[in-house]
């Protein structure tokens, strides 16, 4: 196991009808902006739920935050926060309203220009604005973690930060409020949150017991639940054990003490800049053309993923690692998220650009061994056709 | 799942080497008390490395804190920092160094007589001393947790509490300092890890599918390592699978949104209060009786036990549970751990003063569906002679 530092004061308050405590969990002189996303939750009435608990507090909103939210949104909901002087923020949606959130809560008071937070990955962060959520879309894990992706379409960049400060004072996490998501946004939030496992656990042993087995369990679990859960979307059970083991995903715990890949995200961001693919879209794209491609270095590691997760026991050792691929690439397609890039219409002439891209931002060295260079991106794009 | 509220702002610093962060870990200008057993640290040279890397901070010591540590002997720590206006406490052992430190953090500025603490639980604790630890006994998790236990000898007192307010500010958990243990202890902490866990496991099922594959993870990682541990002390990766193995068995993650039972451990404690048995040989002593005489309950989780953990499929359901338990025993007597009163010379004459015990401390419905009433407890301590 290697060293790490484990460390995550976010408070989880998990279950149905926890908004109503918003009102104490939210400080009670605090000048609150609620920040949400296309409209749903005011559609769904989970916006006014969390008005309702938020009593007579002084509330503005800041709607309209975009899937891979937009640094320019972002910076309009920063120049309102610093305009009528508000000193809490919260998040009610998924992954990007959170994220979006997590920048707005740094930009505030930050001193130069914001779009360095994103340039340095956080890394100049000082202080943020404090800021809780209420979850209404399981996939990101950002609800329990201190880790945020903001996109410049402009600039054709989505960049990632991560600062100590941007934790969540606390998540409420309601699987009811999960029950209307479209189908489509629930298959996409199963392959996220198997993915985020899969960048931590599918590198190389080090023995780390606990994290191995955790990571399968949560690897199995999403097995198991997708399929269901998009066949009986008012299952409550369903929606809890999911929500929670994307929530487990990704809040560092899996992480800890072992190695991390990443690849298949970093080459999944250019994907979602550049040609628009959800963000799990480019994930279930990417992930099995880059373990075909680094099937050498992960080889260990694939074998215990076949045999502790696809329960693989029979054939070669390279047959039981093409079979746990040809498995997770048919997990991803049986919940509806296509594999192929052809299936979202980037041919083979869209490549070079996309490299550029990864070059543009420093990406030549990705994954747990720093090898994944441009020439290998680039093989892994050409198998992902 | 049940609804659950889940906090721990506890920083860990895992990995060998670490203890020399203590110097930024630290507040620059603490007034510190550092608190430890026996004298164990002293010899193997970790107080010193403590007492180094606190560089010029002024320090005092209070050692001989005991295993079951009494109050007697706290309130001489509390009353050495009220004294000398100390501001920081610093645990370096075990889970009784731990507790006991957690106790006296709460106590220092506690406005009535501390034994109120325990009366209540930790109900009335409103404020502690900050405190840090350094590990060096992998068992009871209280490195990462909220809870203590307290025993008064002369009272036959053995108290838990539990507040907010004693959680760790951080844990350094180095690895290495394990190598020294005794082998007893080592076994120990097996086993109380192993009984933690099922504390919280073995009980009915709620749907809970992440904390139900964690706590089997953990199972299998100490059935696993428990056996090579104490063959091969010197053996860097399993003392650090075993000493994160333990935290997670009581950090809150795995029992949050599940039923919990505690009763073997409460019958256990008044084993150690009347007995003087170690906490965990207490356990190894219950747990087999304790799911002999609530196998009905438990039925659907201990066939869960069996089939998961112990990779028992073949018989009727009564035959795999009685294997399951049969196993279990087995376990804890391979590492050492008797498992019948009568290994540690208590005889069944005892059985009437120990149920008088637990009728004191108010402990006549115990376990996740509060039906172990003392007329129970005595079931399970008549078949554990």
């Amino acid at each position: 196991m290697n060293n790490f530092d484990l460390y995550n004061p976010t408070r989880i308050i998990f279950g149905q009808g926890r908004i109503a405590e918003l009102n104490r969990l939210v400080p009670e002189k605090a000048r609150v902006l609620v920040l949400f996303g296309g409209g749903s939750a005011r559609k769904t009435g989970t916006l006014d739920e969390v008005k309702l608990a938020l009593g007579s507090r002084e509330i503005h909103e800041f709607g309209g935050i975009e899937a891979n939210p937009s640094y320019d949104t972002l910076m309009k909901a920063v120049e309102l926060v610093r305009r009528e002087k508000l000193d809490f923020l919260l998040a009610v949606g998924g992954g990007s309203v959170i994220d979006g959130t997590k920048f707005v809560a740094a930009a505030v008071g930050y001193a130069g220009d914001p779009w360095q937070i994103l340039l340095d990955h956080g890394a100049s962060v000082t202080q943020a604005l404090p800021f809780g959520t209420v979850l209404t879309l399981p996939a990101t894990g950002s609800e329990m973690n201190n880790g945020g992706v903001v996109t410049r379409p402009e600039l054709q960049a989505k960049l990632a930060f991560r600062s100590a400060f941007v934790f969540p004072q606390f998540s409420v996490l309601d699987p009811s409020k999960t029950f209307t998501l479209p189908v489509s946004q629930v298959a996409n939030g199963v392959v996220d949150a198997f993915v985020h496992t899969i960048e931590q656990y599918l590198t190389y042993p080090v023995g780390a017991m606990v994290q191995d087995r955790y990571a399968e369990s949560l690897l199995q679990i999403l097995i198991e639940l997708g399929p269901k859960v998009l066949a009986d979307p008012q299952d409550y059970g369903l929606r809890a054990n999911l929500m929670w083991a994307a929530t487990q995903a990704l809040n560092g715990l899996i992480g800890a003490g072992v190695p991390q890949d990443w690849a298949t995200h970093m080459v999944g961001h250019e994907l979602t800049a550049l040609h628009g693919l959800d963000h799990a879209q480019t994930l279930a794209v990417v992930l099995p053309s880059m373990l075909k491609v680094r099937r050498e270095s992960k080889r260990a590691k694939l074998l215990q993923y076949a045999a502790r997760v696809w329960h693989i026991t029979d054939g070669s050792d390279d047959a039981r690692i093409d079979a746990a691929i040809d498995r997770t690439r048919a997990f991803f397609e049986s919940l509806g998220v296509k594999t192929r890039l052809s299936d979202y219409a980037v041919e083979r002439g869209a490549i070079d650009k996309i490299i550029a891209q990864l070059s543009e931002h420093g990406m030549t060295a990705l994954g747990e061994h720093r090898d994944v260079t441009l020439a290998v991106s680039r093989e892994v794009l050409e198998l992902s056709i």
